[in-house]
């Protein structure tokens, strides 16, 4: 067998605490505990990398911008990715080398600051609509309009900024990633989506205001760096149809097909499961072996194809998982009831 | 001819304005321009490590923490390390490829978040001493300490916070600069002295509240690397004695026992030259075969050996330099006066 290459997303619920508060005592907690499961798949043999959502984070450093801007220049967006790059980096690698080390697992992390380049003439960049920090009263998010952003009235809680969001187009720092990967280590890369830059016609990299959906993201670099499987770590147990009714189902082996269609019938809601959807169903028709979406808690048994939503290419055939034992044929993982789907 | 393997510390010139600003602009253009003779050097086939410094983009970062303090929860100061590794970082990689883009360089770069370990009882824990952040008026001061941080009045422009300044003990992230290196990388690591951590009794990795010595942590990794030069890129032409007076004069060729002597004289200032110089002699102490600390745009000719002020074990001997071409016999560079001595 050969060995199996992993790439885990961990979503917002791996670095907050269960209320979704983010101070730091709460994100190391959140990590450490996200820690175990990712030891455990380490612990198989397999090359894992970790890539990793950073929502709340930013928004706290927009926060910063704002109170202190009279003092200190405000930094643009793509550097408030960069620094959560490098403090929930350096968290990921206290808290899986602690795991590992429990597990007398005797392998290196490194964590990459990773640029990811968008294209400048992204139609996102015209219509910015990623919601991103804090509700302000009207009459301060005025203010803000007035120094350039774009803030939107969303009811009842305020007004909320909204930023560009573009497609991920090229992992600029993948090779670094295979380098390490390599050589033994864990790798922890490409986190917030990656630091969103562009590159000019002279050839120039240079960042840009936006941020990048970092689960898109990591289908880009999982195939970048030729990874079998695909592992969306979330905080329900895989995605379901009918969400939100009494009707609603948790699915388990799924055909890249069938979860295309389930899409196009509307199931999954856009700021949340439905760029998971296409992020996984990206990564199986880019040549994949299998994208699973599941709780954090199981991604040890989900990246055995044992557990959460298991998206292959043809879910019905005996197929060829590749790097993933069984992943093509396992049989749908009893999920339960879908849990409450919180936003990310 | 072995390859020569430099690792080259960038100091805070490197990284703002001549007026010594730090707004992203300023930031972005000042690594720019450092980048070019990086690029000088990487043209020569070297292997290349860049660390920089941190201490302008921290103290935006605590001012930061504090004006938000009612709103967001300040993060703590290894926290604030690591923010500027991400955007130091980002920026650097920017630079850097496009400078060796420019000289039709094919060399891939890549930066590491990097945690430095110290030491728990180490004793400046107990007596912090490294000043950061802004002044701020003695009542202001006062409230700060109120909670917890340590402040003392230093003359006519206020008060300024200090934290404790420990020993570098081990660059814990080491062996992925090696791997990377190995795979053909420029890397970039151990920026603002690294993320200080210490490993408790149980071998749990934490971050601790403290900064680090850029220089003292560079002249660490140089070693862990085995690398066989170490260049301090600062804003002066080299070690000058009797500083600041009309006896100035810039040492060139110089042995690390008549350069320890220098010190023990007290011609180098402790918050200044005095940490380069100590770094400097450590490294060649610890068997690396030359140290040059000259001005940022003088780099690549030290580098050579035929600028700045080059350390080594014996300077009147023709040694072996390894690595580093003459660096041993190089003659007394002409330095001319020294520059206006900043603070880094």
């Amino acid at each position: 067998m050969t060995t199996a290459r992993v790439l885990i997303a961990l979503g917002g619920n791996a670095m907050t605490s269960p209320e979704g508060r983010a101070t730091p005592e709460d994100q190391i907690a959140a990590i450490a505990r996200a820690a175990e499961p990712i030891a455990d798949i380490v612990a198989t043999g397999a090359e894992v990398v970790l890539t990793h959502g950073n929502g709340p984070q930013v928004g706290n450093l927009l926060v910063k911008n704002e109170l202190a801007a009279s003092v200190v220049p405000p930094v643009p967006l793509d550097w408030c990715g960069a620094q959560t790059q490098g403090t929930i980096g350096a968290m990921l690698l206290n808290a899986v080398q602690r795991s590992l080390a429990a597990r007398a697992v005797a392998r290196p992390v490194a964590a990459l600051v990773t640029r990811t380049r968008v294209d400048p003439t992204d139609p996102h960049f015209d219509k910015p609509s990623k919601p991103i920090g804090r509700y302000l009263p009207e009459a301060e998010a005025r203010v803000m309009i007035e120094h350039g952003q774009v803030w939107e009235d969303r009811g009842e809680k305020g007004w909320r900024r909204v930023v560009a969001s573009p497609e991920p187009v090229e992992i600029l720092d993948a090779p670094a990633v295979s380098a390490l990967l390599g050589a033994g280590f864990v790798v922890v890369a490409a986190g917030g989506g990656g630091i969103p830059v562009v590159r000019d016609e002279d050839g120039t990299v240079r960042g840009v205001e936006a941020v990048i959906d970092k689960d898109l993201s990591a289908a880009l670099l999982a195939r970048a760096i030729d990874a079998g499987v695909l592992v969306i770590a979330t905080d329900v147990a895989g995605v379901a149809l009918n969400f939100g009714t009494d009707r609603a189902r948790t699915l388990g082996a799924v055909s890249v097909a069938e979860l295309r269609e389930h899409a196009a019938q509307g199931h999954f809601a856009s700021g949340s499961m439905g760029p998971k959807v296409d992020a996984a169903c990206r990564f199986v028709e880019a040549g994949g072996s299998a994208a699973v979406i599941t709780s954090l808690d199981d991604i040890a048994e989900a990246a055995a194809g044992r557990a959460g939503t298991v998206v292959t290419a043809d879910a019905g055939a005996t197929a060829d998982a590749g790097a993933l034992a069984d992943a093509g044929t396992a049989a749908p993982a009893d999920t339960g009831a879908a849990d409450a789907e919180k936003e990310r």
